[in-house]
């Protein structure tokens, strides 16, 4: 292995000239720095290298092992004692540090119970074994069993029926074999989806509960060997993981909008609109397989076929099932670890920077990993403010309690700090799971050519070129097409994903309008063991980076986009991309009913002839799918004109903008354009939030409501328009581009100002 | 089952005004007939109506179960039987019925072994047992074991290596992770292309012996429940085949291009070119999970892993094998059936329709269900004769031995009357297995018209629509894009496919230049028993027809083929589509260099700015790709001119027939004009044969040397191209056109003889 290693960074270093690229951070010929004069980013440049000299991996490792020493989900005594242990380095490290607690609602198993009684009986194990590969796996006394957070009580017995991830698009399959779940306990298999659409759409459906598994197919042996020879799912190994319907809203689920203070007035259990309808339980494939293989009916479509060594059928029935759940739903604390170092000049403007520090088990990956990146970087920062340095903005810390149950803890501190935040955020940078591999980078697109700037300047621990390069590289690999590849290759910067949801980013982006960057490394790893008792210290030192090398690389990712946007004269924020994306995204939308027009007709044509009775086997149920509506071309104008004109409006400020620092920009006009700047993303929110679900005020990203994680741009247009609502499509697309039109008036008033 | 077979019929006898599609057979309003009057077209379609009603499914099913009643391959008692009880049904019915005989190459097993020595000690089953479900299963004592035909000897021991489906790709593959066959024994999956390709291959990279294995995912429990709870494969079964290397000739391997007589020179056995390089064992998977899961090295590719519960490594070892295969290299007959009903008018002109009789085991499907077809369209078209008519041409029915071996009886037959059949073949048309589904047609492009106007008036047994239509619907809802629906929709007929290899009109169409058709039904079968022994009258019984209702619409759709070949006034055959084919074949060799062109220029880049290591994970083995020569541009304008003016050529042919067929044909211009269409496919024929494989001499159509079945069109220019041998690519252009600029001629000249 390491003879390898070394064959491929001689390669590499020899390479690097070829590549064309800018020298990672260190080298000569410093390039320029976005929003720093070159005297501004020598400084800076020379406080990066100390901070990067100051990363310390045999301390890296010993937090790893501290932190996911034991069992520390939300109202455990392991997570308390963390969060005290990580308030204390903060302040050991100059920081202002405290604990913010919120309770906040918590259900835990009481009792679970899933026996199949026809065709044959079997009770399922429910239960993670201790391995003796791994130490910390027979802390079973303080673990949390095997479960789903925000499932309601149910006590439900019925034919059982396969729905694939349990998908809209699923049950559009089994209507086509003229099976129908109503009455019915379905099973879907992880994946394809944010787990928590699953039990939304089968109680839609109107299924009476809902077990989802793990199939080898997805994270198991398919994949790789499993744990603990590999670091893959093994047989009884099971997804814990929230199921609210977190596309309404985040946090705590009776205190939605507001902080989750012992004050604050709650709802009523029975008025929570965001717990599942049906009883939920995770399985492991051990589990299921009996399951699986008791089931009769069609086989299952190609797609939905998972690796056990059984031929997929869908039912319904003979499996009949008998599922059990009950929780106890009591209040817990959720203790957000809050470390403050106060700007020099300007006090008032915050750079946030946040990883949670909960965890569903031990979580050495997912969150450790990520957190000690974080940690890492502050102590770094922090050495720098003991030597007598202090940064020009305020840089605040978190550590987030809750986040696996439903970013818990970030959403009610977001909440709770609402107007301090609306007026001093400047971004919001987030971590989570750090594994060896590429850089991730999601995020505002007003952070786009920040983020590539820093990107260029951080060395891959492997390959010692530029982190982007080696992302640039990924996804040329990966590229769909010639177009997609010569674009990765021809365009300096990498884009930034839009985000959806599925970390703390959320409460700021979404619902506050906080410019925000997820960032991380991964994809080197084998990571089959997310959400079980098996995500451990020693997993993460077999399977996920066994050097610390990228937990190292993600400290000086952060810590560079931490201190630069604490630090730049003019803020890194750019507004050309972030326009344009928003072009793309409109196109988006006219590409969508396209396509969804061909869809309408082509359906039409295959009803009227017959085709698909013809092509379907006689011998077998088959019920024609329903005729779609006529998809009407859209009132698409308003939204066109003003994304075009915000996209040239943005293209002139950053002209006026470039001149204007080369000029020298006199104080008053510099507050003015940072103020504008931080508050931009803001513009991007609209009060009344998102049709049907108010809290998501973000009009440009949002999860989609039926994938959770996923992200849908421009939501309010685009989901119209999948739920085939034209109607509610078309005046969306005048609220949006209303919106946009007044986000580009101030764009031209402030480019006014800066003379352009 | 019957209730939704009822509700289909109603709807689809509702649906067939709206289709717009000819009647089926036996309505009023009769369409044209190609070549013949509206009189004489009047007279046959009475004559189809005759005979249809002729048909008689409890014999089918009797014949059915006489024929697989024991195992009948080659050299077999029962496969003898079977001949003299094909001949009697023939003379029977009034045919001249004889056998013909020819002494072939028939290696059977000696001796079998296969065990793992390490790291493990494991012994292979190498037998599938009896099932009480199969009442033929037993015949222990008659059955050939799993083996390939024409594995050479062997006895070899080394590590194994997984090598998916070893074809090229795959060891291109092996390579970049740093791993190399030679001196080990490979294993294989079957499916990706024909089996024979496999240790071909594998000997060609330096493997010393090859196991192929069924996987699952191919026809076993992935795809639906085994045998005999359905009609998939079941863990201890074997696909037994042959593995000569087909593509350099079919038939006896000792005796390429003439008949296996008595008399005949035979090559020795060390100089056989067909012959495995190295030795050969198909397995079950029941016998290969054991060598799989003991496989170490790195995890197999995505796309190569198959369904059984392990993750696929590629080795090389810790697992290592000793194969030892010997066979008993006898000579053993091969029994052909003839059976001749003699032209009324034109006795020197013979359509020929032809299905095997030998089966790898009992065979009800493959061979015996194509078989029974045919025996039902002789005994009806013997009824007809018996009453007083002939057929204006002569009709040859075969029944051939050793196709399974590789097309032993057929190339054998067809070789020792190569002159007779050059003179007086009309066509050659095939079948082979026949199940519950959809019409399959591949063919001659001259026979695209004709085979529509017969499959327009078939009616589908479940459905009451033409075979045709079907046909069409479940192209439709395969179709890979809108284009090839919108064309499956417009265009009348429906293409035909272009004929590789793997049945018995390959010694026809691509040694002698016959037009071929070969034609079927299937698609919703269960069929994972393809040559084991549960290739049952019970398997067949159950999954395959369960009434034979399409093995009586193949015996529909063979006698108005045969028939009407055997009737006609002007034969039936079209050069239109047969010119309009090979255009789109010149099209298809642009484009491929073309698509070629850009993948050695992606390959050049990505291997100049080391975009592949560094996508790479640096903690394995990578290989970067060798750089792959520039591709030129191919001097093509002489094909493409040749085959643009041959297309010209053939629709001013096609109008000059038309209008003097309109205007009454004058008798010796008819017999010209049939002579001329009779040996139009002999024109696309160079009698040097292709480049290194002189027996295949059709310039059109051929197997590919790397496929086994499937065809390559245009095979000299292609495989030049493909093999990057761009000289040889050019030089051939320059063949193969001159080629079509002869046939080009020949039909100008025959056009003018038409006035045309």
């Amino acid at each position: 292995m390491i003879e390898t290693l070394r064959q491929a960074a001689v390669a590499l270093t020899l390479a690097a000239p070829l590549l064309n690229v800018p020298a990672a951070a260190g080298e000569a010929g410093a390039p320029p720095m976005l929003g720093f004069s070159s005297t501004a980013a020598a400084a800076e440049r020379e406080r990066e290298a100390r901070l990067d000299a100051a990363l310390d991996p045999a301390e890296m490792r010993a937090w790893l092992e501290r932190l996911a020493a034991r069992p520390h989900h939300v109202g455990s005594q392991w997570g308390r004692a963390n969060a005290e242990w990580l308030r204390e380095r903060f302040a050991s490290w100059g920081y202002e540090a405290r604990i913010e607690t919120f309770q906040v609602l918590f259900p835990t198993p009481v009792e679970r119970a899933l026996e199949m009684l026809a065709p044959t009986r079997f009770r399922a194990r429910l239960e993670e074994p201790a391995l003796a590969a791994d130490s910390t796996s027979g802390q079973k006394r303080e673990q949390l069993p095997p479960y789903n957070a925000y499932s309601i009580d149910g006590d439900v017995t019925g034919e059982l029926v396969y729905v694939n991830h349990g998908l809209p698009a699923d049950y559009e399959e089994l209507a086509r074999r003229g099976i129908d779940v109503r009455g019915r306990i379905v099973l879907a298999r992880y994946g394809g989806s944010w787990r928590g659409i699953k039990p939304k759409v089968a109680a839609e459906k109107g299924a009476i509960g809902c077990l989802i598994y793990s199939d080898p197919r997805g994270d198991g042996y398919f994949e790789g060997d499993v744990y603990p020879e590999g670091g893959y799912r093994s047989r009884d190994s099971v997804q814990r993981g929230s199921v609210a319907d977190m596309p309404i809203h985040s946090g705590d689920p009776l205190t939605p909008g507001v902080g989750a203070t012992p004050e604050a007035e709650r709802l009523p259990l029975d008025e929570v609109p965001v717990l599942t309808r049906i009883p939920v339980l995770p399985i492991s494939y051990g589990d299921a397989q009996p399951l699986l293989a008791a089931l009769g009916g069609p086989v299952a479509p190609e797609t939905w076929r998972g690796a056990l060594p059984l031929t997929y059928h869908l039912g319904p029935g003979p499996a009949r099932v008998h599922l059990r759940v009950r929780f106890d739903w009591s209040l817990a604390p959720v203790h957000d670890v809050i470390a403050v170092l106060p700007g020099a000049t300007a006090p008032d403007e915050w750079v946030l920077r946040g990883n949670h520090h909960d965890a569903w088990v031990n979580g050495a990956t997912d969150p450790v990993s990520g957190l000690v990146a974080l940690l890492a970087e502050a102590e770094a920062v922090g050495e720098l403010a003991r030597a007598g340095w202090r940064p020009a903005r305020t840089l605040v810390y978190a550590a987030w309690d809750g986040e696996e149950a439903g970013l818990l803890g970030s959403t009610e501190w977001a909440e709770a700090h609402a107007e301090e935040l609306r007026a001093k955020a400047v971004a919001y940078l987030n971590t989570d799971s750090v594994t060896r591999g590429f850089l991730g980078l999601d995020g505002s697109h007003s952070l786009e050519r920040f983020a590539n700037e820093v990107a260029r300047e951080v060395a891959d621990p492997q390959t010692s070129v530029p982190v982007l390069e080696r992302a640039r590289a990924a996804r040329i690999v990966g590229a769909a097409d010639d177009e997609a590849r010569r674009r990765l290759r021809e365009e300096p910067d990498l884009r930034l994903g839009a985000l959806g949801s599925g970390s703390d980013f959320t409460p700021f982006l979404q619902h506050l309008g906080v410019a925000a960057l997820n960032f991380g490394f991964g994809g080197e790893e084998q990571y089959g063991q997310y959400h079980s008792i098996y995500d451990s210290i020693d997993h993460y030192l077999r399977f996920g980076d066994p050097r610390l090398d990228y937990v190292a690389a993600a400290a000086r990712t952060g810590a560079r986009l931490t201190l630069r946007l604490a630090e730049a004269e003019v803020l890194p924020l750019t507004l050309e991309r972030a326009a344009a994306a928003i072009g793309e995204y409109v196109g988006e939308i006219e590409k969508l009913t396209g396509t969804m027009r061909r869809e309408s007709e082509e359906r039409a044509r295959l009803l009227a002839d017959h085709t698909l009775e013809l092509a379907a086997d006689p011998t077998r149920t088959f019920v024609p799918p329903p005729a779609l509506d006529r998809v009407p071309f859209l009132e698409l104008a308003p939204i066109q004109n003003a994304a075009s004109a915000l996209a040239a409006a943005a293209v002139r400020f950053e002209t006026a903008r470039a001149a204007a620092v080369e000029r020298g920009l006199e104080g008053a006009t510099r507050a003015e354009l940072n103020a504008f700047l931080r508050g931009f993303e803001r513009r991007l929110l609209l009060d009344s939030g998102l049709p049907g679900r108010p809290w998501y005020r973000h009009q440009i990203y949002a999860p989609g409501q039926y994938t959770g994680y996923g992200v849908k741009t421009l939501p309010a247009i685009r989901e119209a328009i999948e739920f085939r609502r034209w109607d509610e499509a078309n005046a969306q697309v005048v609220v949006v581009a209303r919106l946009l039109d007044d986000a580009r008036a101030a764009i031209e008033a402030m480019t006014a100002k800066l003379g352009g």
